[in-house]
């Protein structure tokens, strides 16, 4: 995927290590702006993660552990900036991940140490998403329909996507797939940045609302539906964005397989169901307002969670790096 | 209800007659701002209807009555000014049955018996949604959590609405409802115009976005649905507004009562089931901009149904201006 930023063709959006800062794509602003953000202090960091400047399961996991290796290596105390990196989003159980993987490293080989583990676990996380990738491309034929939500793409992981590896892949092998992008209100997440990788990768695609799926998957207009998720229970229980249980039980009512592709870090063993799953819950003005724009009317409160958790029932198969498994199977092959 | 627009205060929102001109209010600029339009020739009522400055199955059929009853007044010829009318919006039948009406009356009675029969007509669209509402209102008891979509209130029919008046007429007599109000993108109609309804009433609601439905109805957030439709067929199936299709799913998969508000008019005798109802599909840029910013990519095309349709297998009942009906019982009973 090539892209102009800041004067310069890159290939790996999301966020990448220069001179010891992170350099990060401003997700807020894209498509209409494509702006570069250097960023240098753990509050700002922290920030960036909140206000969605970087979002994504996998890419704020190994966000977060840069953020942290780097405040390490500035001498700051690394309980104090886990806890303020942590708190930035519940859901996506990669954070906490990736911070954890952060305090082993230190612990173990000291502030070098951390540095360079923090460059293999970015470049794993790629090779991961490429796995996955290949491994839900044998689900896609020439000219399948498949239909995605949010974005789950190289923005959300460093490269190559979770639920958008598969079509990658298969695209860079000549199949020719079609993509239906929900926009993902409030936010528009699938308008904004899936539309846009898409784009940039020449894979066809249409945008429709959300509310449009049910009618699509009805009609026969779509042959699969892959997403991302943000945590994956023990039971196969998942979190996604807000508006994936509703395109899960259409997919199940009509026959739709409906796969979750997902890096071994999204599984958490600690989690037994969807009930333990702590969902976030936003300010009301991401949805009263788009952009500047008051679109509903003052008095008139909003109710914003920004996640929702789909019950196993309704998965077909998790996507994992080592191949498709059943809901069944969480349990036994979780790493 | 009541609300100020041209120095006055008005509580019939939609439209009104005055000096044998229209005189509207424009939808699309609620709830930032609430402007007053006169009407006075055919092809600016077209566009009033087409822009959807006017909208609501009942309220286009009245809407449409007074524009064709004015135009022959003026010594228009009625059958060029039907078939304009007739073609701003497919999907909803009470235009075309307005529209049939005033060439019966014109028929019938000439000039001065189209006018009175306008206004009649007119009157009798807000009795058959006050009845609707008080047959509806059985349904609600107090603190009854209700969820609609779109809106199907006062302004989408004259007065008291289909799918809000159960709501408003339970509301008057003391009950305490509350409203889940879906926004329904892409022109947001329930949060613009339910929500500044149910505001000017009195109503407790929030607003959600569209696809946050599904995981309230799971959660045991929702006692109730009412939606209103632009057509039903003599099997029960019905269109109405897109992302209706995917409430009905999930209603029925959580046990969730699911039910569609209309008067006589919108049920369709030729229509034997929802395969022959034509889905308007509209411009791409209702998605792709929000007032004058653009959300998506240029070169990232959005597709547009504004309608679904969805069986009569997913609806408890239809509320009609007579009762509670069931959907088996729409081909004996439709009038």
């Amino acid at each position: 995927m090539k892209f102009r930023a800041g004067g310069v063709e890159h290939d790996r959006p999301c966020f990448w290590i220069s001179d010891h800062g992170i350099v990060l794509i401003d997700q807020r602003a894209l498509p209409m702006s494509v702006d570069l953000i250097r960023i240098e202090d753990t509050e700002r960091a922290a920030e960036m993660i909140r206000t969605l400047a970087v979002r994504g399961a996998p890419a704020i996991g190994s966000f977060g552990a840069w953020a942290l290796a780097l405040a390490i290596r500035r001498g700051e105390d690394p309980e104090t900036v886990k806890k303020i990196l942590y708190e930035t989003r519940p859901t996506a159980v990669d954070l906490e991940h990736g911070l954890d993987l952060v305090m082993k490293w230190f612990k173990k080989d000291g502030v070098d140490g951390v540095l360079e583990s923090a460059g293999r676990f970015y470049e794993e996380t790629i090779e991961t998403c490429r796995r996955i990738g290949q491994m839900g491309s044998h689900l896609i034929s020439n000219g399948t329909k498949v239909m995605t939500h949010c974005n789950a793409g190289a923005l959300a992981t460093l490269d190559w996507g979770t639920a958008l590896a598969p079509i990658r892949f298969s695209s860079r092998e000549g199949m020719d797939p079609f993509v239906w992008v929900s926009e993902t209100r409030p936010l528009l997440q699938g308008a904004r940045l899936t539309a846009w990788e898409l784009k940039n990768e020449g894979i066809r695609h249409r945008i429709i609302v959300d509310s449009a799926s049910a009618s699509l998957i009805a009609g026969g207009e779509v042959d699969l539906i892959i997403v991302g998720a943000d945590r994956v229970c023990v039971n196969g229980d998942f979190a996604n964005k807000i508006g994936t249980l509703s395109k899960a039980i259409a997919a199940r009512e009509f026959g739709v397989p409906f796969y979750v592709a997902v890096p071994w870090s999204t599984f958490d063993r600690e989690c037994s169901s969807g009930e333990e799953i702590p969902i976030e819950v936003r300010g009301g003005d991401e949805i009263s307002f788009v952009g500047e724009k008051r679109i509903s009317p003052t008095g008139s409160e909003c109710h914003n969670p920004a996640f929702d958790v789909t019950p196993a029932k309704y998965v077909t198969g998790f996507i994992t790096p080592d191949g498709v498994i059943s809901p069944n199977d969480v349990k036994n092959k979780i790493k």
